[in-house]
């Protein structure tokens, strides 16, 4: 009773930058903006690109972090959500989702107790890629009296996580079959490595070589009584290639519904950029430094967005170029005088959407020209 | 009255990955450790380094965003903080800072107001590098009737906000001085590109171009009778250059408490690092996934860390590299079998201090083995 009490203040966060009828030369900046025309076109433009296959969509959730966006691609038709956290996990099912797979490994005691705790409410399913997890993912769902549903990873090329496919695949489905509180559900196949690759050949290529490897898998699974009932992967970059090859029976695009400068890089037949989804995200940024024609400086910088994948683009103002970033700044080099001035409001397309829109707390989105709603993107910073 | 009501749920952070008195081990990750010695140690070398000079420092505050640490900056000598955004400011004055620097233009007139009401609680000074933004923050001063102190930024060689040395600056600090609710209080002089210079000889030359230039317009504003009281400038890299200078008489280095990766390639004269202050800024992760020898995959990737000046460092693993960051994943390759192992906990050391520490909610700090404090980073986030 004489230990000082903890000095555990609570970290808030910031109220939004916008308020719901506002114009949006109003909001203030830096603002993660969400064009909802273009967002329910993607999100309508996936449903149909899936139509007349029997292929299920699991959307990536670590690209929104948003429940409120969970919710729509359900209604959609999505039959739940993929998440690589479980924190992630527990801000889905409390936002309402009622299915949600870690398509990730859980390693150390207090995530798999918080894991097999989730089951409680919701089915949850986790990758693994090793026997002595699957013996602690065992032990934490008979600690919690569930029954937790458990996927194989396999490599398919990316070269991080997941055992190689064949042998080692079956090794591991058979101890999660054994193993009393576990359901062996399928395999994971994810070919992250691919979904950049700038031509279509390329991806054509890698995800080629992705099927051939589950396919043999499957194999081997069904001999064994294994068969898997989810055979799942699959990205914004190559995901109508895993629907077409008839292996893979549920896809997890995540970025589809935002898009980035990145994948605005990707390459169709004609040579072309793919255009199948539009851009919806973007952040807003003020001009609040003008020294000289030549340079403008926004209030968007490495805090606003991430260079992980190339520096954002410029929306609308020719030959504007976003040349660097510091903590704070972004600068703007311009073609000549008068392309922006001090105070100016600039539309910005992030390098990569997933870490970007983790730096926010808010989405503010929009219609035309006013703010319909404003969405808390609550799996924000959900990274244990 | 028919409006819907906006659905503007909170965001509200998680709770913290670790409780005091807890054994390092046991700590959640991905978290942020604060090494207490190396910290104190690196306070208390700056202030040394000021000892027998007239130099006033003020923290740039934009490096920890936390005011448990801006509190100890106080105590240890500092005048006030330093940050960036208006946001932050309304952070450390809540926080209990009484003299804040926004080290920034400020432009936009929701922020202008809320920086004129802060100055009611605390006292505020900002930068200017535009006559326009002088007149608005004039008018943001008379109607919360209070008094901005203003600061006029040169560029002095980073090349981003601020106007050229000499006449521009003379012009800029009359109209402050003329502006009722305002008052000329310095120049802002701050080279933030000769911070990383790697050699001594390249940050000396900088600062010594950086100093010239100051000091023609120091000679030019009093002969108008416009003397500034406050000449600041400087960060971790250059600020004993300076110091030295005798024309500074206010530094704001920021990242001295933590250190990082990038910070840790600057030379000395001796071609060896420097080795001023300690690192104690680490970043905990876990080891989620081992599939091969070579390779081990821990749970910190583009979301836990900024890789914008690079990959972070292993701490103490002999051979280990990490090499590749995705979202949520952080590859690590390893020089032999049995350097690590599933479930083992790894330190990293981040590539750049600043926009790592604005991912984390919690500042999980040590001594020796155990947990001592968690301190809220009450300004992650704060970037309007």
């Amino acid at each position: 009773m004489n230990e000082p009490a903890p000095r555990v203040a609570r970290s808030s966060p910031l109220p939004p930058p916008a308020a719901v009828g506002m114009r949006i030369e109003q909001v203030d900046t830096p603002a993660l903006l969400l064009d909802l025309d273009a967002f329910e076109h993607n999100l309508m433009r996936l449903t149909e690109s899936l139509h007349r296959t029997s292929v299920r969509l699991r959307p990536h959730a670590k690209s929104h972090k948003c429940p409120e966006i969970a919710l729509r691609q359900i209604a959609r038709g999505a039959v739940g959500v993929c998440c690589q956290k479980v924190s992630e996990a527990e801000a889905f099912v409390h936002g309402g989702v009622g299915d949600v797979m870690v398509a990730n490994e859980v390693v150390g005691t207090q995530k798999l107790a918080r894991l097999a705790e989730l089951a409680r409410q919701a089915r949850i399913s986790v990758c693994v890629d090793d026997a002595g997890n699957v013996a602690q993912l065992a032990h934490a769902a008979r600690e919690a009296s569930v029954k937790l549903d458990v996927l194989v990873e396999i490599n398919v090329g990316a070269n991080r996580c997941g055992v190689e496919p064949g042998e080692a695949v079956l090794a591991l489905a058979r101890l999660i079959a054994q193993s009393q509180g576990l359901r062996f559900a399928g395999v994971h196949a994810y070919h992250g490595a691919a979904q950049h690759l700038r031509t279509p050949q390329q991806r054509r290529e890698a995800i080629a070589h992705a099927v051939t490897k589950v396919q043999a898998t499957l194999g081997l699974l069904e001999s064994a009584g294994l068969r898997p009932e989810i055979v799942t992967g699959a990205g914004t970059g190559t995901y109508l290639l895993e629907t077409a090859s008839g292996v893979y029976n549920e896809i997890q695009p995540g970025s589809y519904i935002f898009m980035d400068a990145d994948y605005g890089r990707n390459l169709s037949d004609d040579g072309k950029p793919v255009r199948e989804f539009e851009q919806s995200l973007f952040i807003l940024a003020t001009v609040m430094s003008h020294p000289v024609p030549a340079r403008a400086v926004v209030d968007v910088g490495l805090k606003a967005h991430s260079v992980d994948s190339g520096m954002p683009l410029v929306v609308g103002v020719a030959g504007a170029v976003y040349t660097k970033a510091s903590d704070e700044h972004g600068v703007i080099e311009l073609a000549g005088p008068g392309a922006l001035k001090l105070g100016q409001k600039v539309w910005l397309i992030p390098g990569h959407c997933d870490p970007t829109v983790n730096l926010y707390d808010w989405l503010v989105c929009y219609r035309g020209e006013r703010v319909e709603a404003i969405w808390p993107i609550s799996a924000r910073g959900a990274f244990y």
